[in-house]
């Protein structure tokens, strides 16, 4: 691969969308994305067994090689690279990428080790295929901020580029792991979406105390569905940091548990004036701030 | 840097020789040796806070840029890159490089967070210049072995070429921390170097025993200057594992403190058979492993 995108390079700019397959319409926007912005693209596919905890799904992980690389054939994709462990991990590997902070909080605090095997293997491929453009999903908010870090951190000389989540017609994320639900949990499902669309609307409502949001939100969930919250975060949308009290830009993010189906799902408000404060209660406000 | 590098690919291969500046003959090895490889030669000067410990001589670290420029002119160096704390690590860096298992014993064990610190800022200078070879010295044997192991696991493409040590006439390694020396522990100082010589010498002498040769170097240092000893090991020179009975390539490595100047000095002995032994009872020995 590293031969192959030598000559890459040479027939112009190169973009690159790493995944571990299975793939759905959200990463063929990705692809799609890349064709656009580069003149070459390659997309890996590569279960990465460093990012999965010991109690995680990295052996039921789908794998559906035939189907992807039909999908990718159709989107515009020029080279698929599809290692083996064996290959990207060979005996005696002792080497990883942390990035400290951002990860501490959301999936971070649930799958400790997780980023770090992200921003291992992710760093590992941009050397491979070094790219000019790379691109990801919005899907994966925490995932996307830990790879914008160290890219700048380290200095990769590659342009990270994010798409909108792409969703079924009834809100759900597309995912991999949605093959794991049955036909009732599917329908149920909907309803990370359907608690992400209550938490917006009740910051443009006026709502700013991040507590009420999350109980609203794991009143829905765990009301309405046999899914059980494994977290609902407001976080600013950069850091990643909790906020109690909500302003600027802030990243609403959840995961739920249907069976052994861990679903995630997040969405970015931009908190403004709420519709529910006057004026003269704004202007009070800012003029205390000063 | 990394639009000049950019333009210096196009002219041709890039060496790269990283150093902290206050450079002296074993740098100037480095270089040469780079140029000899390469089109062009990139050489950075950067005083690496991430590598030091809190209470090591990161501010006394000497500084001596243009004594340094003097002499990469004349050396045929192309660019001297030379970048600040701030540039390297902005506000809100995050990214730390890890290599396991390498960095338990000798200096990793003594200097926490020190091969963390030099894998981190390594794999940012790869990144920012880009080159086909980087030249690493010998006389830093521990942090060859995690830049090459680190070029290997995350696949940076790039060479790594080991230079050996230069040393002083009378044995002592080149190292800019000498500069910390009085004129009487300068002498005192090729203790590091006689303390090698003895071990190399037991080794073919065919002593085995690798506590045995440890106790004759620590006296022989301990007995004759006033250097204490921070550790001598002798270690397998792949893994650097500490051996307890030598075999096969053993790296011996020593660090010796003169007041606050800690010095650091190795040599790599292939562990044959001993003059003392006889082929009777190498044949015997054999035999009885088989």
């Amino acid at each position: 691969m590293q031969r192959l995108a030598v000559g890459l390079r040479r027939q112009g700019s190169v973009g690159f969308v790493p995944t571990m397959g299975a793939l759905h319409a959200g990463h063929i926007a990705l692809v799609r994305r890349a064709v656009e912005l580069c003149d070459r693209v390659v997309v890996s596919i590569f279960v990465n067994p460093t990012q999965f905890g010991p109690a995680e799904d990295f052996r039921r992980y789908p794998r559906r090689l035939r189907h992807d690389l039909r999908l990718l054939s159709g989107a515009g994709c020029d080279v698929v690279f599809c290692p083996d462990v064996r290959g990207m991990y060979p005996d005696g590997y002792a080497t990883f990428v942390e990035v400290e902070r951002l990860t501490q909080h959301l999936c971070g605090a649930r799958r400790p080790g997780h980023f770090r095997g992200v921003a291992t293997v992710v760093a590992k491929l941009l050397n491979i295929v070094r790219p000019d453009v790379t691109v990801f999903g919005q899907k994966d908010a925490q995932q996307v901020q830990v790879i914008r870090r160290m890219v700048r951190d380290l200095s990769f000389p590659v342009r990270v580029v994010v798409v909108p989540t792409v969703r079924e017609a009834d809100g759900l994320a597309m995912s991999s792991r949605n093959a794991y639900l049955s036909p009732e949990e599917r329908k149920q499902a909907t309803v990370l979406y359907r608690g992400l669309v209550l938490a917006r609307h009740m910051v443009r409502s006026g709502e700013r105390d991040a507590a009420r949001i999350r109980a609203a939100v794991r009143r829905l969930v765990e009301g309405e569905t046999s899914g059980r919250v494994d977290y609902i975060e407001l976080v600013d949308a950069e850091e990643l940091k909790p906020r109690s009290r909500l302003e600027g830009r802030v990243l609403v993010a959840l995961a739920v548990w249907f069976r052994r189906a861990r679903l995630i799902d997040n969405m970015t408000i931009r908190v403004g004036v709420g519709r529910s404060e006057s004026c003269e209660s704004r202007r009070r406000r800012q003029s205390q701030s000063v």
